[in-house]
């Protein structure tokens, strides 16, 4: 498979290194605040009000290299969201990713990004897209991205059963991932995929301290599994935000993805 | 390939022998409205205002089937506009087709399309999902649509260049829709997809009455091109609403789209 041939359970290189070798205005920052935090967790954040993502984001900011967020689900969303938002990304020190994972021609793609309501890219750092229609959706994004550092992700692999971004398909996130170093940070991947580049960021959904998965397909794997896969991020829903107690659970997923991180790039 | 395999320049029925055999609610109606209005033309409105949207409907609602909305890069929404889309609807006999491409896991595409600011499926007929994250996305989906009578269509093929849409990629589109005819109703394809079923409603972007392309990758093919591959509905886009005359433009996509249906179901 391409991730065998990536290597993935081979040792990695620290994430200060590799901020040191990074071309990316955005994938450089995140390196240095991971590094900076001691923590590779990313929270996804599924509530469906702005004052519920507001209190997620100030209890478990600290714990947190990333939010990511899926704006489109909450009610009352507002510009005042937004600016709230980014203020608590500088007073925490983590950087948004809304997952909004487009998927449209360029021209839309870069209208959806930068307009309508939301003007995502005025407020987060980090998006994603598939890779589906095709490269003039990186270039797309990439007009209304790159004059503000933001950065982009590309759909490699999903956590979803029957998933079809395998094979072929990764191959070709990958290549155009390659041809976009200057926007394209890293992938939304299930394993490492690219073997003599530890340039790239891979944040994993579907991590949970049990595995398992739910009704509608989605399929959960351990912290230490994902990293071990050659993933740099794990992403964390429901197993953090609807725990019994958010911080406590926040801080466990911390620890289990950053002791994966020491042992996987040798330093433990 | 598919298409050729389809048999997509055979002859087809009428869109009225096609209703009475549709198992889906809103694929049955779409069929009816199209026959009783003698349109297969859909207006993709991608404008950015309010204003703009509802002019746009009103104005060219006499002449379409289906309204094709962008709402995320309208950057005043409010649910007025979805109230007064709605209206206009009804006052045109048109069905609104939100034109979201879901590409999540199926929880979170539920989530999108029922609740956050835009509340989707109370207002739209018709969405749109992307295949990739396999089929728990149309289980999502159905969740909270098949209670309103709503329908999805799939991306089995785009039309922007270097689509990975192709292929095993289509065919399992095709699998995935067959496996949720109660629900899925038809696909966005360049041709028709399916020999042996005349249920399947399938619509198709990127039409002009230029063939030529943009300059993020996004390419066109003339009506009767369109049509010939075995296509049902035609989406205009920049070609209507960027005319001088917008009405004159929709009044000759939508004669040259219904000649094109005439000539190809053998009715010309």
């Amino acid at each position: 498979s391409i991730a065998e041939k990536a290597g993935s359970t081979s040792k990695r290189l620290t994430y200060s290194a590799r901020s040191q070798i990074s071309v990316n205005a955005c994938g450089k920052a995140l390196f240095e605040l991971m590094e900076r935090k001691k923590t590779n967790l990313s929270i996804a954040a599924d509530v469906s009000t702005k004052s519920e993502l507001i209190a997620l984001a100030d209890l478990l900011g600290p714990y947190i290299c990333v939010l990511k967020t899926h704006i489109d689900i909450v009610v009352d969303f507002d510009d005042d969201l937004a600016a709230q938002l980014k203020a608590l990304s500088e007073k925490h020190d983590f950087m948004i990713f809304e997952d909004r994972k487009f998927a449209d021609i360029g021209n839309t793609s870069m209208l959806q990004y930068s307009q309508g309501v939301y003007k995502i890219v005025d407020w987060a750092h980090i998006t994603n897209a598939h890779v589906v229609p095709g490269p003039g959706i990186i270039k797309g994004l990439k007009e209304a991205g790159i004059k503000k550092d933001r950065g982009l992700l590309l759909l490699a692999e999903m956590s979803s059963a029957g998933s079809l971004a395998t094979g072929s398909y990764t191959q070709a996130a990958i290549n155009m991932a390659k041809e976009n170093k200057d926007f394209v940070f890293g992938f939304i991947s299930q394993n490492k995929l690219i073997a003599d580049d530890e340039t790239f960021i891979y944040m994993s959904p579907g991590v949970n301290l049990t595995e398992g998965k739910d009704n509608l397909g989605q399929q959960y794997r351990t912290p230490d599994m994902v990293v071990a896969a050659g993933s740099d991020i794990i992403i964390v829903g429901r197993g953090v935000y609807k725990a019994a107690d958010p911080i406590a659970a926040a801080k466990a997923y911390r620890d289990a993805g950053w002791n994966a991180y020491l042992k996987y790039s040798g330093q433990l």
